[in-house]
């Protein structure tokens, strides 16, 4: 039996972004990141499958997130207007006191190809499950995969700059405008063919 | 110095695909497809870094396909218009004559995740290059990368599309068909904001 432990998932992550900063992903062990928290490594493997899963905890969460917006939107919405919604969904789920941890988790990434390619996943399966929500509610293939698809870019991108130094607005205004520019781009294309 | 021999990549880009469908990516040697065109495993290793690279040779002039597109579009194109001539260009590297080749190609990788993850990954590359190229003709970061995305997103749609039993379309032509959705789409959602 799993005892309860409040907050051991979180002290791990803690633990394992700044070992992760300071020697290196590749150089950390399980071991270790237990260790710097008085925990064993059978206790780290009780929260985690392994050393990669704390950096990609969450995404279960992250997706229903998504599929809670897609939810939202009213049944007269296009497509990427259920999107929006989802997108709005998601951003709640990374308020601005997450933006240290999130900024510190992402220098982690951006020095390891490995888990660049694991994050860019991310994105790809978080597209097919939301294409497949919008399919459910009665979008055609193309249209669902192709409105999934752009906001997984338009979360990717939001998401980058919301990490930026400096950068204090929040990840909900930011998807709304990096959508926008979207839009703008699509009607700019679509006004010069005419 | 590495003798000159014609067509020696193609036969064993062949072979492989063969014996990838038959046995299994993972249980086909690069000796076994070597072999299976009379050649020794020290010829398979002038051509390509590995088994895996046999699936994805041909990436930097895919690339250079996209680049050439994005050269080509008047000064005057809007960012999307500009990514439309690079589909296009890039359309021409993959004529009908190609397809049994690249459905082949595509069932190894179906059959297999890390093939998959590296696939996607090509996508992102492509993305990158072609932002890159966007930005150094005065578009905007945000602009660049998003109709960059949106070309890689429309892209793998319109492949994956030409890819399917039974279709006949070219892949110019059904790139361009998911472009004009991804305006429509965008169309009706700027609509319903209004």
């Amino acid at each position: 039996m799993v005892r309860w432990e409040p907050g051991t998932a979180e002290r791990l992550q803690k633990a394992a972004l700044e070992l992760f900063a300071t020697r290196g992903f590749e150089q950390t062990t399980a071991a270790e990141i237990a260790q710097a928290v008085g925990l064993t490594e059978r206790t780290f493997f009780r929260h985690f499958s392994d050393k990669r899963e704390v950096l990609f905890h969450g995404q279960q969460q992250l997706e229903q997130a998504f599929l809670d917006g897609v939810a939202a939107a009213p049944a007269e919405a296009t497509p990427l207007e259920v999107v929006a919604s989802a997108l709005r969904s998601a951003a709640a789920f990374f308020p601005d006191e997450r933006r240290p941890h999130s900024r510190a988790r992402q220098s982690v990434i951006d020095r390891n190809p490995a888990l660049q390619e694991r994050e860019q996943h991310k994105l790809t399966t978080l597209a097919t499950t939301v294409a497949a929500a919008l399919r459910a509610r009665g979008v055609d293939d193309l249209a669902a995969t192709l409105a999934a698809e752009s906001g997984a870019t338009v979360f990717g991108i939001a998401f980058g700059r919301w990490l930026r130094d400096g950068e204090e607005r929040s990840l909900a205004d930011l998807a709304t405008d990096v959508l926008d520019e979207l839009l703008t781009l699509a009607e700019q294309a679509a006004h010069a063919r005419r």
